[in-house]
């Protein structure tokens, strides 16, 4: 029989300092997920799971998102080729947001725009206050 | 006179590929922001931003978050001495999320619990599907 993955949420205590995996959902259903590259410790996106698509990567080892756009389940790679193979799952301190450490499969691009990551742009402030993005990739 | 460091929201076009920085804040007026660090490469903390926050953060080069707990603006470092130099700021593909990475000053200890990073438990999965977390820090 296939127990669980996730514990009931505890005290603040249990929460920060206990070895229970008890993810905190928002509203919608949904936790926050941010995903680096093994290798190159890169973040490649930050993308939201249900308890389902949370549940599925635990049990494939191989990453699953909701997509807040389509309102679905999504395997990344699925229509791409780049599944994503989890090698860590870590949470943070209040166990409302997962990091996902992946190896990224088919040709490495994360991002929907054809790129590695989703993060390909940084922002540049001027003196006087105006931003701009520059492309990095 | 400053400007504003916000665009408008343009076409999917504009927000993937354009130089306009446009972030999209959430029904609650906020914005997920990943904090890593630069000299590890580690992400240290998941946290929010509202306008103000973010506007902040680019004004002085120092992180500013909304704390959803607090209901309130937290200049990162205030109390605990663990202010964060910005070094770089990313925003993603549909710029509906921040990377700020960061030089942590103060004793480094990013989170609340004492400890470097907040995503300092590692999730393991037991053959049953049972999980429990493994403390890495």
């Amino acid at each position: 029989m296939t127990v669980s993955p996730f514990a009931p949420r505890g005290t603040k205590q249990d929460v920060e300092e206990g070895a229970s995996f008890a993810p905190k959902f928002d509203r919608d259903g949904l936790i926050v997920c941010v995903t680096t590259e093994k290798a190159s410790g890169d973040i490649l996106m930050v993308a939201y799971m249900n308890e389902e698509a949370l549940r599925l990567t635990l049990e494939t080892g191989v990453a699953h998102y909701w997509s807040r756009s389509r309102n679905a389940l999504w395997r990344k790679g699925d229509t791409s080729g780049q599944v994503q193979s989890v090698v860590e799952m870590r949470t943070d301190c209040d166990q409302d947001a997962i990091e996902l450490i992946v190896e990224a499969g088919g040709d490495g691009k994360a991002c929907h725009t054809g790129r590695r990551s989703c993060f390909y742009r940084k922002v540049e402030r001027a003196a006087n206050g105006s931003t701009k993005l520059a492309f990095t990739e």
